[in-house]
């Protein structure tokens, strides 16, 4: 009802602004296509952080231009409107008709949500595309934010991460305790049960803290944010992989009122557009994140090294673990995980004769 | 001045059908929204073929949607307008706006060409849209096409295909030598001078010739869709990894003068779900696979298998060969090699330290 008053309204609107008289009709199977929108966009990011930043960015470029300028999103940096992790709730309560952020930051709200980013010695960007287009993860996601009142969709994915910046050589999983790292989330609870120490820092204040020594290692990105932020100026080894985040993928949430009132063509746009935005990032990573590698070795010396075999092993081993007990938690979590690994255990089998076979190949 | 003709009169246009007096006016910024488009769409696949023909269908009806109905696009099977090989032709002359196909079929006008779908041992689906979105590969790929007056856009990947269906087993080298094996293309090449001969045939005659004998292996795509072609009934062994195909890129093929003639919004939505279906493909032939290879060696019993590393060893070296004999064919061709051998070298080195190391430690 609300929606209905909501086009007429708009028609009614149209017709006097386009100084129309009785005479002139609304062709059919178009809802007042000149009505404007104008939308908030709010993010976990600073205004135009490459990469994470100016994919939402990018989105509301393409939404007002597939739009022909009918929906205008105006995209704030974190902060800007609300801080960085209230992205969620400005969203549920309709302050901003839509946010981009990680999903895994809203484990406090549903522990279910850390499912849609990426888990420890979980899926690839690939994969992750895989389950929530095709293997049923986009209804379960949207079964988790319906409580919220948000629509949820993918909005871009990291690849695979970098294991991170450390000062202390990681020989053994002796090396792990008592090592203080910055590193949130499910891969802090997994070094913590290895023995190390989980510092959780906002972005700002890692350069420091490594500088100083307050902590001895941390992830942050990949090669691309991680060259940008200086980090091989305060640390001695860059090590590889990232096995706490193998594919980060970050998300559109979009207050499902709002999205409401949009009509059929606006909603397929804003579907669309995010779609359009979930391939492009994953192609910006993957050339970006190679010329910083290239530059982080050859002009900054910086030491690559890959964690030993036993180390992973063990951070696998407690992975699973962690991830099965919060499948625990509550019985939205545990309906997610067992569609998440039932997933991930028939796509590794495949990608062993595929996507693994031939890059161990070639 | 013939596009601007075209967007006078379809103005004029709309303000008749829509009985308007002189009263009535196009809102700012909006070129006559209510002018409908409809075009045709031929490919080079079956009628809604798995994965390759739903694709081009899912892009219709996004299209549809995004624009209101304001661009309506049929797709044609193969052959139901055009021949499968002859979308390149149909839409460089504009008898269809619009194609769906693989650009390594155009070898023959355009040697380039080649690069854009998959070369042997090249790049894998993830790594081709790097490529072609941030790595320069678009505008290559737009300057081999433009003389054909054809703009190009990636439409969707099936990922790394499988190595093939065979009767004979692969333990050496030697056992290629003779092979009478279906693989077109590059991988054909290569194929030939390991001393094999690789046969060309339509995919309707590739299950009579494996049955008979008349040729002792074939490649076809991958489980999903080797799957529903039924092979593993008349083929032993089922070889991987797809070296000849690692992340067959498909395209959209679009007449330029068509193209131009859409107002600014209608172009934007080609592009846009175009890309969403680039993002799609990938994904499907991610889920659908996994869910085939289980079936196949779980119902139907498929001996799966790998390919020797030294048979792999011999295959890469004779690709590495045959891909720079194409660069050295043509000054185009070359431009294209350089771009796309410089990036594979460098993200080969990058994904050794992300999705390779993750993969294998996983």
């Amino acid at each position: 009802m609300k929606r209905l008053m909501t086009v007429l309204l708009a028609a009614a609107t149209t017709l006097m602004l386009a100084g129309c008289n009785k005479d002139c009709e609304t062709p059919a199977g178009e809802a007042a296509p000149q009505q404007t929108y104008k939308w908030k966009l709010v993010t976990s990011w600073p205004k135009n952080f490459p990469g994470l930043g100016t994919a939402p960015e990018r989105f509301a470029k393409e939404v007002e231009a597939l739009s022909g300028g009918r929906l205008k999103i105006h995209v704030y940096g974190a902060g800007e409107l609300v801080p960085a992790l209230q992205v969620f709730d400005a969203v549920s309560q309709g302050t901003a008709e839509m946010g981009h952020s990680g999903a895994y930051y809203w484990k406090g709200k549903a522990a279910a949500a850390q499912f849609f980013t990426s888990v420890p010695f979980g899926l690839t960007a690939q994969e992750m595309n895989g389950w929530i287009q095709y293997g049923g993860g986009q209804q379960l996601w949207e079964e988790v934010y319906a409580p919220f009142n948000i629509l949820p969709m993918s909005g871009g994915n990291t690849g695979v991460q970098m294991g991170g910046w450390f000062n202390k050589e990681i020989n053994s999983v002796d090396d792990l305790k008592g090592l203080k790292m910055r590193i949130p989330g499910l891969g802090g609870e997994v070094l913590a049960r290895a023995g190390g120490t989980p510092v959780t820092l906002p972005g700002g204040e890692i350069f420091t803290s490594l500088q100083t020594g307050a902590i001895d290692a941390t992830e942050w990105v990949g090669p691309y944010n991680d060259l940008a932020f200086g980090l091989y100026k305060v640390a001695k080894f860059y090590y590889y992989p990232g096995w706490h985040e193998p594919g980060s993928m970050m998300e559109f949430l979009i207050n499902k009122d709002a999205y409401a009132t949009l009509p059929a063509d606006l909603q397929a746009i804003v579907r669309v557009a995010a779609k359009a935005v979930n391939d492009d990032m994953l192609a910006e990573y993957t050339t970006r994140n190679q010329s910083a590698l290239v530059e982080l070795i050859e002009k900054h010396h910086v030491d690559v090294r890959p964690f030993p075999a036993d180390v992973l092993q063990t951070l696998k081993a407690l992975s699973h673990e962690v991830v099965a007990e919060v499948a625990a938690g509550d019985p939205m979590s545990a309906k997610v995980y067992e569609s998440f690994s039932s997933y991930r255990d028939k796509v590794k089998a495949y990608h062993a004769v595929s996507e693994q076979a031939y890059i161990n190949a070639r």
